[in-house]
């Protein structure tokens, strides 16, 4: 057993921040000691609360980590941010950490973020909800930023997701594609006390049930503390009585573990060839049909 | 030749419009193409404009349109998105279609966004601007959304790269990454009329000294239109001025490409092996361990 894991077991928030960084920094290490921990994942109740900037999502994962915390348990808070160069980092973390009067050491926040390559994200995000699971938190939180393509990740990351709206984007409805349906198990239109709000929840309704579905659409604003008590429950109640399908979901996210971890190793020796052997790489795509021509990569899955 | 390059080879703009969606669908017949077509790349002006939604990007690029027609040149207008399924797929060809005095055979424009996975986009930007630029246009202006992580690529589909803010971004001035940086090659504080113009002007002329760059920071506003002509000269100029650079671009480009797919290829195979093969993936870490014990992705490069 490696000294962090050690640490780990025996309940360091230091080893947990330090396996973390690991995670995003893509070290062997990590692998090895999730190898070992896996067992003790999956007993977490894994949120995913994705929605646009300014949605308003920091703001009710405060008072989720409140409730959580009146009822004795401990919760972590993932922010996984895409890190684009024009919102900056995830901030989350730091916005959460000034409302002092909850953080304790049942409260865990952390921020990832991108290290560069593109899909980086997603396999370090899964990594580090598995470590918070196994490290024994109740409650892990995975807010998103819904913007780029990574929030679609966050039905294989979470057991339940909830996709956050503004009242606002009552007028955008026709653009709110299907994915939002296919992600989300419960809509939320937060700030419900601002103008559309019924409207939006009544188009969003038609459009649930246009597709056949029974994802509920619930209201929610601050003014009114029971109505974001209510999402949470809501959320719990989900995750309760859709453990069959909950299971599915899990056995899911560890097929694309798999297939993101042989990925990004697949990826980084492609990289790492390409820099090292290809001088001058002339027409890419007569290059790339030569190297299929000798490079078998089904000999290679079938070994 | 397949009678898609024939047509091709004899302009046929429908059969330019099948290859990009070939593309788009990662149809294998695309590759067989662009091996041969690659011959007639790198004669187009391939820029570069990117910029946080609501920044003015399409209004901008209709006037470069115009500018172009102007002195009977043509030009292809690629709006690349992450299709978010919050702001929905990219708009930008609807938009500038609506200005239609100048859409004629010289004016090509198409959106082009995700169908699914991760990565997938970049690969089928760079075909299609491989198309385009062999199809004969003599500019090419690749649109890209500011969010997510997608945009960081277009400094690698694009010849030259304009960065569009407007001065409502100077109050988030300390959160514009170093990452932008690095991609812009002239920056636009676009909508220059509104309040606080100058003083990102300013601001942001200091953070480009302090990084030892030379990034000219250009004012533009729709009010003004030689500002908006000043802004596709110094485009122009950049890229006549920096040839040398230009071509190692090119070069670098060329790698990327060789390196998306040979890895959009191994991670298809990856997937459809994990689909096929793995039925109960239990401890996913394990059975990453135990995969890379057998398969040996060293001898698949060395082969």
């Amino acid at each position: 057993m490696t000294p962090l894991l050690d640490e780990f077991n025996k309940k360091s928030l230091r080893a947990l921040s330090k396996s973390i960084s690991a995670a995003e920094n893509r070290d062997p290490q990590v692998l090895e000691m999730l190898a070992q921990l896996y067992g003790k994942t999956g007993n977490a109740r894994v949120f995913g609360i994705t929605g646009p900037p300014g949605a308003g999502k920091s703001t009710l994962i405060s008072h989720f980590v409140k409730y959580i915390r009146q009822k004795k348990q401990s919760v972590a808070v993932i922010a996984v941010d895409p890190m684009s160069p024009f919102t900056g980092g995830a901030l989350l973390g730091d916005r959460i950490r000034l409302i002092d009067h909850f953080i304790d050491d049942k409260v865990f926040i952390r921020s990832l973020s991108t290290r560069g390559k593109l899909g980086g994200l997603s396999v370090a995000s899964r990594q580090v909800i598995d470590l918070v699971d196994a490290f024994g938190f109740d409650y892990v939180i995975v807010e998103t930023v819904g913007v780029g393509q990574s929030e679609v990740d966050i039905r294989n990351l979470a057991d339940t997701t909830l996709v956050v709206l503004v009242p606002e984007a009552g007028d955008a409805i026709q653009t709110i594609k299907a994915g939002l349906l296919e992600i989300a198990d419960l809509f939320l239109i937060h700030k419900s006390d601002r103008e559309g709000a019924e409207k939006l929840q009544n188009s969003l309704s038609d459009v649930v049930r246009f597709a056949d579905k029974q994802t509920p659409v619930l209201l929610s604003s601050i003014q009114r503390e029971q109505s974001i008590e209510a999402v949470f429950k809501n959320l719990n109640s989900f995750y309760e009585k859709h453990q069959p399908m909950i299971q599915e979901r899990k056995n899911a996210a560890a097929k694309s573990a798999i297939v993101e971890l042989i990925e990004s190793e697949l990826a980084r020796a492609a990289h790492v060839w390409v820099e090292t052997k290809v001088q001058n790489p002339g027409n890419p795509y007569t290059f790339v049909q030569d190297f299929w021509k000798t490079h078998r990569i089904d000999k290679f899955f079938s070994q």
